[in-house]
């Protein structure tokens, strides 16, 4: 999809300027071989047009050529998926050039992704390769009819016998169902550790968690009342807690560690990354806690938090995992580098499809 | 989807405002009751922001208030799903508090749904959904592993003897695969027709037909010798002409009459919308063209050929109709209202889907 259609484009542009003001084909970010990125923009008005990025420490300025095209291009960037952004005066926005958006409620960026000279864990490989089933529940909790996603794994086909486990993983604060696989490449991660041998195939889920008007009890609800009913009559699963998982990062993190810790008949696996706790939910359900850890250590096989070391939540992370050891609860701790990013969201995603349904 | 996470947002801004600027939550578009529909933006620099929208005869500006809000109330507007985008100062941009973005390669545009008092046919009803499948084939002809999108039926599950007919349906130029699905609700319109038993169940596949780099004639390889059989190994559909249909918008629909009338062994239905034919690859196959009209007419059971009397391309389009009647082909037109939109696709596709396999 990258790349545009150029020569149709520039026939076409002529017809449709009656109706749009379309600036001329340009293409925008080029990855070089050695990983160094160019970004262009078109503008012949504007004073000043910067790239914001998560491969930048700051800002970097891109300078205009005399047909008003803006470029700057930085240096070799270590391979992975970033998103970024051009802030043209005093307006953010997306790259106009790049298919790629970073699928969030509350900013358009762009994304850009340098391969690995090696491919890495989440770049499309030549493996057999799952699908991604976008689908509509009735949830009885909110009153609405909601859309979700659901990954299955290579081969699938809904005839076997054979049940999957399944991990329900949940999205950031203001992202949408679609940034595990937009933004986090879940499906890619998932198809290449199963091609290895390295993940058990399983069902993933995606879920949209971005609830009201109580985001956090109402969706917790709407997980065991309505999701995990519409998965379990719609798919070959296999209904036993031990072949339950549930994952999130950041909001929900939070969500992942109210509803997996609170439902431990329900879920097998917990896997909270950089979870983001500040809410009445977690206030409600951990604050005088006193759970009976032995039996908690046994159903839950696995519990581990992620986070980096530069996250801005780190300290908050450090807190809550003191505060479940506290109450011997086995919490298994995934530390990092780097912060509060879809990139460690990636390598998180990766390092638990390892380790669940073991 | 459309709303925002308030509460939470307001919450986290504070904690991430040290990595990136946020603006504040705010609401847009908001549509009211009586179909008018309000837009915000924030800025404190900007030094004018105007609206575009598809419901527009001309752009209108928003006016900014003493919080740096700026914003517009558009009188009431006819029920339909409209493109927009804003203006600011010389930047053209989607409206960041709106996640549902125009998919297409060449401009960033929002969507705003103005739904009807009886709801369209393009809407979510209360009907049961059928999914939409991300699904990866191997194209021989390209080279590379390419994304497609596949529309199965409310309640289909792969385990049927049943086979089903099947719709290959073509995108416009610079628009993607998803095109169909996020701006076009190509499933909501196939849910709500089979609900009432006006369309028969049918797999619609949407492929990705911008390729490089002969976009044309490879593009037709890639449909005849990749994606159809990579369709027919993994769904249970009717193999023969008679359930096969192709139907393109734009680009998509010169693409359309350039894969169906070559291969009307394979194609019993030709739905060309607004077709897009000044190219290499239809002038090879049409300017001498000289079929047996009465083999031709009896193997398609249905060419037709939609456009709006204001598209850019109505007079191609009329010329082109021209061309198949001299040559005793039998064309069936249908004429709208209104010009080279979205809008105007919807009714073609709920028109053809209509027509098709009966």
């Amino acid at each position: 999809m990258k790349q545009t259609f150029h020569t149709l484009i520039l026939f076409l542009a002529a017809s449709f300027s009656a109706n749009a003001q379309r600036p001329p084909a340009i293409s925008s970010p080029d990855v070089h071989p050695d990983h160094s990125i160019t970004f262009r923009y078109f503008s012949r008005t504007a004073q000043q047009v910067m790239l914001n990025g998560e491969f930048l420490q700051a800002p970097v300025p891109l300078v205009k050529d005399t047909s008003g095209i803006w470029s700057v291009t930085v240096p070799p960037v270590q391979p992975d998926i970033y998103p970024y952004s051009f802030m043209v005066d005093s307006v953010s926005l997306a790259d106009p050039n790049n298919t790629y958006i970073f699928a969030n409620e509350r900013f358009k960026r762009s994304i850009v992704d340098i391969p690995g000279d090696i491919p890495l864990v989440h770049s499309m490989q030549n493996v057999p390769h799952g699908a991604i089933h976008y689908r509509y529940y009735q949830s009885s909790t909110l009153g609405s009819t909601r859309q979700l996603l659901v990954y299955t794994p290579p081969g699938f086909k809904n005839t076997e016998k054979r049940k999957y486990p399944v991990l329900y993983l949940i999205h950031g604060g203001s992202d949408t169902e679609e940034t595990w696989t937009k933004v986090g490449h879940a499906n890619f991660i998932a198809d290449n550790l199963i091609a290895q041998g390295k993940a058990v195939p399983m069902i993933i889920v995606m879920p949209y968690g971005n609830v009201r008007p109580k985001p956090m009890p109402d969706f917790t609800k709407d997980v065991i009342n309505d999701i995990i009913p519409f998965i379990e009559n719609n798919y070959p699963v296999v209904k036993k807690a031990a072949s339950r998982a549930v994952a999130g990062f950041s909001v929900g993190g939070g969500q992942t560690l109210n509803i997996g810790l609170t439902n431990t008949d329900k879920f097998g696996y917990i896997c909270s990354y950089a979870p983001y706790t500040a809410t009445e939910e977690f206030k409600t359900n951990f604050t005088n806690w006193s759970p009976d850890a032995e039996k908690l250590n046994k159903a839950v096989k696995l519990f581990t938090i992620s986070v980096g070391t530069e996250d801005f939540l780190y300290e908050s992370v450090q807190k809550n995992m003191a505060m479940f050891k506290e109450k011997n609860i086995k919490v298994k701790p995934y530390i990092v580098d780097g912060g509060h990013t879809w990139m460690n969201c990636k390598k998180f995603l990766a390092t638990s499809l390892q380790e669940l349904f073991k």
